[in-house]
């Protein structure tokens, strides 16, 4: 039987520390909608915030993670997480050979999250 | 009576041009949720991308919007929302007294946009 699947949401980081905000409200309510025994949700950050992907995953993995997946909450698809963010999955890999690491592509890039964005567009200018 | 509402999607911004794709489908919805008479949508960068929030507000001002919105497409309200938009938003101001400028928080702040990002975040993750 499969272990628990771990869920990271990957972020860019910034020097406030307010910034982070919707993500720990996101990370709460995916973790209330999958329940505890699925598997960990937590966050990682490209820069500027702790803690870096190679330590959330290490995290996930010493709690008994078989499966990550990695969810990039960014809107586009920049340099970051096509030429940054796959170094950093390899090493990632390379440091749990037995863990299957998977990346999903951008939530900005979802057709439901880009409905729910011009929803609330629209009800900014109405 | 008011004229048109224009809606400023503003963005970050990145090199890599692809990474300008969602929101380009985002202003797509937005148009055809609207319709063309109520405002103009476009688009607006911080840095890296053309056009700058005040060339894209001083076209929607071209245009006859009375009104003019801008929707910061962020996940959080870290340092550009907090300390370079409301600078940049003042300048727009001084340009176009007899035009009123709002702005909205950044979208990752809505409580529909983090369940949509969570839904989407599920379905990577079963």
């Amino acid at each position: 039987m499969m272990g628990p699947h771990g869920i990271v949401l990957f972020a860019h980081g910034a020097r406030d520390v307010r910034w982070a905000e919707p993500f720990e409200r996101l990370a709460a309510r995916l973790r209330e909608l999958r329940g505890a025994s699925a598997g960990t949700v937590s966050l990682a950050f490209l820069e500027l915030m702790t803690p870096d992907l190679p330590a959330a995953v290490a995290a996930q993995v010493a709690d008994g993670a078989s499966v990550i997946t990695v969810v990039p909450v960014f809107f586009g698809q920049g340099g970051h997480i096509r030429r940054d963010l796959p170094v950093i999955l390899d090493q990632c890999r390379a440091a749990h050979p037995s863990v299957e690491i998977r990346c999903s592509t951008a939530v900005g890039e979802d057709a439901d999250v880009i409905e729910a964005i011009a929803g609330y567009c629209l009800r900014q200018a109405f």
